[in-house]
């Protein structure tokens, strides 16, 4: 349903673990990320009724939770702050063909791909992490997450055929898989 | 109480009334660059908690009106599209200083002052619209303006005491009042 073409490995939630609040560090600044994002698509193509509405509703949503996540944090007592970033999203955004309508079809895809790895990975931290508040706390983001994702794909056929649409995305989850699987150095969301 | 210190003439109520479909596209772009300046905001001075917080409240807002003007439009049968926007806000952009923390400072006066520039607007269209399901329709924005007016200027307190900031703000109220007073070519919510 999510379109992942890899699962999530037993050493990135042990590496979470391991880093708890830097990596709710990391989730507050991909919250403030996703809504930036979603902004950014409404002001490119800002004459797309759809979009616009439907992504206004994201920038909304992501905003709540990123106030939701620095509430934990304070919380929980750790400042927040400005924190490096994984190269996840980096490598994703060299994906993105540079000529319209491409442009605006692999925008919107990779902005669902990265929904799709964050449900996924919240769905394993509601199950698993010893910390049940915090466990809790992604049970309650997870299927938001999912429905961004659908949202996106959604979006994207605005742009193109559902056949052309279901290749690209099929491509692109392949990458994703890899840098994924690649992992990062550092303890992140999306490392 | 906003900070103005000059008054919408009559001609300008004259030239909205002449292409109220226009000026009322022109109100939808200004709604999304409202929302996207609070957001570059968050994405500029992320470590502070309380601006975040109250940034966040406005993008959502803005994004609401926003939806409402597109629904407005589609109402009337009017396409959304992109259109040349007046010279208020580049001009009013000019103002801001560039070294830290004064640019922090106008950045938010200068929003403030875009927010009560709306707000008289508002209150003048829903007195005089002879379009009286506009007029309503003004009448219902109108006190969020005020409100953002206020919240802008107790952010600027983040980065500069009251003092310094009262004294800004008159600084770039009078420059302001210059800019609407020399006018526009264009009918424009800002001209």
């Amino acid at each position: 349903m999510l379109s992942l073409k890899t699962s999530t490995s037993p050493r990135w939630l042990a590496a979470v673990e391991a880093n708890l609040d830097e990596v709710l560090l990391d989730h507050a600044h991909c919250e403030k990320k996703a809504a930036g994002t979603a902004m950014n698509l409404i002001f490119a193509y800002v004459d797309r009724v759809e979009l616009v509405k439907s992504l206004s509703a994201i920038v909304t949503e992501e905003l709540d939770h990123f106030k939701l996540v620095i509430d934990l944090l304070e919380a929980r007592g750790v400042r927040f702050r400005r924190l490096k970033p994984s190269n996840y999203g980096g490598q994703l955004a060299q994906l993105v063909r540079t000529q319209e309508p491409a442009k605006a079809v692999d925008r919107l895809l990779v902005a669902g791909l990265i929904e799709a790895r964050s449900c996924e990975r919240f769905a394993l931290l509601k199950d698993r992490l010893a910390d049940r508040t915090l466990a809790a706390f992604y049970q309650s983001l997870f299927e938001s997450e999912a429905r961004h994702h659908a949202s996106y794909v959604q979006l994207a056929r605005l742009f193109a055929d559902e056949a052309e649409v279901d290749r690209r995305l099929d491509e692109l989850a392949t990458a994703e898989a890899e840098i994924i699987d690649r992992g990062d150095v550092l303890p992140r969301m999306h490392s």
